[in-house]
């Protein structure tokens, strides 16, 4: 062990390894529902150290577990005997190049630094979520991560062009494609992306920038029904060619499990409505965003109108169009404090499920009616990302007995898979979601995914046991 | 071999296990340049026919090439001794979902049909290119085939919701999910898009639709240069919030082996031009697209009032907007026969190569300067995705000599390289970019894919010696 250390503060630096309470920071996400007992932290700097800090682990047998911005929710960093090696000190923005709209960063870029380097060039790099002031673009990476532009931009994958890794035995792929066309072989990026670490730690990636939109028109609504709310979205794309950015979900427990939770924020509406929505259309085309001779901003004056023929038909009752940014940024509050809300202390069953954009509600009626049945006096406080049909469906329990709560989520499972959806949408399997994974993954996938695990990963070094159940 | 060939009989049916002459329109592709001996041809119906033709290639240890359209152009579906299975049977659009936006489809069903059959619902498959009339989603799948939309929709991997396929060990994987968020597991989906049938037969898929544009404008302009050309392209994204949907470069050479090669095409302006470019914008929203009281249409309008200011300021030479379907499909046509006119009898150099956008003058620049120092009378055809950077640099050359060949695709390859592009770019490997395969990809890449081929294909039946270099 203390051989084990001394390498590896010779690779990385005696004063980058770490044991006993300097690792409180890390062995601990921020729920607190996921702690374990690391060997030691390592905090490697270049992709060249990463590399020998994972040829040492394939030498000693001893796991590596890659550590980026810790706001992972399902254990998929729990690093327990192992070198939990975190790539924070990899934070360089290598370059920006406007002109190809790409961003070359390091793993342990903070998502919401690329966010303001992207800006200051007029661009954006659209993927969002509330935990992106810590979220490191590493684990965004591999696990993939969603969030709310998905219905614009897609997931994680669809905006990496290019990506470097170091492989679980230790040696380095460079695929920094920047290109949009490059079929020279298998598919190894989109292998890594999502992998969760278990196939190698990605340290480097090219990823795509989109132009900025020169205006947005944000809104509150609360419509009669969620059905009112998908027509709302689908007249939405109709009239701007697909430039719906976000469509939220908030249902009336979860407004007030939110304003519970910090009274600090406002109400959007003077009363309360069952079926919230959080809408938001970016404007790219000057046509769209550029004010008119009367101040007014095309994309807000359609949204407003738009509005207002859906208030006249009755599927909307209620509707605030933010002004400035400020109220635009009040109003995302609401929605990306959603995991603080469902992860407040006490026992609750997380579900992160996707299914057919339009069996979102069909299924939160199911849902809760099978959640009532198996304890009365459980709340749902959903939110749902309705433009992809990802729900995440958390359910304060009465009571925390492990059976219920295993309970709760084999009885959403089983509603999912009836219509069509999947046990997890984007956070990923990590540890939580393992016994999903074993039985509700088609078998003959399970078994080519373990056939490449071992191909990739003979010594069994990298993040064990995660992803895939035995 | 004749217990084989009744083996076949009984799970496919006798009538469809083809041998000797009967293979003949199997066993070589429409350019003539690939031949092979296969054993025999199967036309399996199912996927369940599919998993049991591959089970019994385990058990005797006899090769399986897949075949669907026959387009490709890399020699992947040669069959040398092997059973050539194709896909054409498997031929139903299985289900169209407009309000979903998704196709379900099985690998036999030929692209334009696809096309077809989403216009009916006023949505589109919009992946397109040449060959569209004969290319079956299998192998467009199989290939992740690009085409002239890229720069708008992306690849087919970017198309792809879910899928179904036959592994190498005769395993049915199910992943035929119509989810835009399922992180369950590693990304098998975009493993097997591009593997080029060596890691199993995709024999369904649900593909992505998106509206079908209500409008286009489309046009041929002759530019000053290819900087001139981009400059025309980054305008028209600006002033359609992203709606060009195609840049296709055609140069002076090209031009004029065209309308050799079939005199019954018109040239597209009066005098000829070294930079001829066709492009064209979809509109979506009815504000775009829907003519105005003058039977003006914006998006129309938008393009001539570009192209307008690019000819007042030098930029553009000349330009013909295309007034009705007739015009934009002649349009069209002078860009789809270009692998006719790369591929007419002769000796000739292929390279489907891609640079980032803003390299495609500078590598013209020096590609063709390095054939004429190799072969002075060579003559470079190419043409290009502007949008996407992808180029068909097609070079005849003066002489059949093999070395000579080998040395120009050499010589293209390395300025690629500096100029940090892809030797391969839509196309794929197949056998014929094998030796650049060897020289020019990843060394770790290249053995974590040999990794991968071996743990999910132990006994190597699955078309053998394609994409993967001994």
């Amino acid at each position: 062990m203390a051989d084990l250390l001394e390498r590896l503060g010779e690779i990385v630096g005696a004063g980058q390894v770490m044991t006993g309470p300097d690792m409180a920071g890390y062995a601990q996400d921020w729920t607190g529902a996921w702690v374990s007992a690391p060997l030691c932290v390592v905090r490697p700097a270049t992709t060249a150290e990463i590399a020998a800090v994972v040829r040492l682990a394939n030498e000693v047998g001893v796991p590596v577990v890659p550590l980026a911005g810790n706001t992972g929710l399902n254990g998929g960093a729990v690093a327990e005997g192992a070198i939990l090696l975190s790539v924070e000190r990899m934070s360089r923005i290598r370059e920006i190049r406007p002109e190809a709209r790409i961003a070359i960063v390091e793993a342990g870029v903070v998502l919401e630094r690329l966010h303001e380097a992207a800006g200051q060039h007029g661009l954006a790099f659209p993927l969002t979520f509330g935990a992106k002031g810590s979220a490191m673009i590493g684990g965004v990476l591999s696990t993939n991560a969603g969030g709310s532009n998905v219905l614009r931009y897609g997931n994680t994958r669809d905006l990496c062009l290019g990506l470097e890794a170091v492989l679980p035995t230790g040696e380095v792929v460079d695929l920094m494609s920047e290109l949009h066309k490059d079929n020279s072989g298998y598919d190894l990026r989109d292998l890594l992306i999502g992998a969760e670490g278990t196939l190698g730690i990605i340290t480097a990636a090219v990823l795509k920038l989109v132009p900025r939109p020169r205006a947005y028109a944000t809104a509150m609504v609360a419509v009669a029904s969620l059905d009112a709310g998908l027509a709302l979205l689908n007249r939405l794309q109709e009239a701007t060619g697909g430039a719906v950015e976000a469509c939220e979900y908030m249902p009336r427990a979860y407004m007030e499990a939110l304003l519970a939770h910090d009274p600090a924020l406002k109400p959007p509406f003077a009363e309360s409505h069952d079926v919230n929505l959080l809408v938001e259309v970016g404007a790219t085309a000057p046509r769209d965003a550029d004010p008119g001779p009367d101040g007014t901003v095309p994309v807000q004056a359609y949204l407003e109108a738009i509005l207002g023929d859906l208030f006249e038909e009755g599927a909307v009752l209620d509707a605030v169009v933010a002004q400035n940014d400020t109220q635009r940024a009040e109003m995302w509050a609401r929605r990306e404090r959603a995991a603080e809300v469902a992860l407040a202390p006490g026992p609750v069953a997380v579900n992160d499920i996707a299914v057919p954009l339009d069996r979102v509600g069909p299924f939160l009626a199911r849902a809760d009616a099978a959640v009532a049945a198996l304890d009365p006096a459980a709340v749902a406080l959903p939110v749902a990302h309705l433009g992809d049909g990802n729900i995440h469906y958390a359910v304060r329990l009465s009571q925390g007995d492990a059976g219920l709560k295993e309970a709760v989520v084999e009885a959403v499972e089983e509603i999912v898979r009836e219509m069509g959806g999947s046990f997890s949408a984007e956070h990923g399997i990590g540890l939580a979601k393992l016994p999903s994974m074993r039985r509700r993954k088609d078998a003959a996938a399970l078994a080519a995914m373990r056939a490449i695990k071992a191909a990739l990963d003979p010594a069994g070094v990298m993040n064990p046991g995660k992803v895939l159940p035995d």
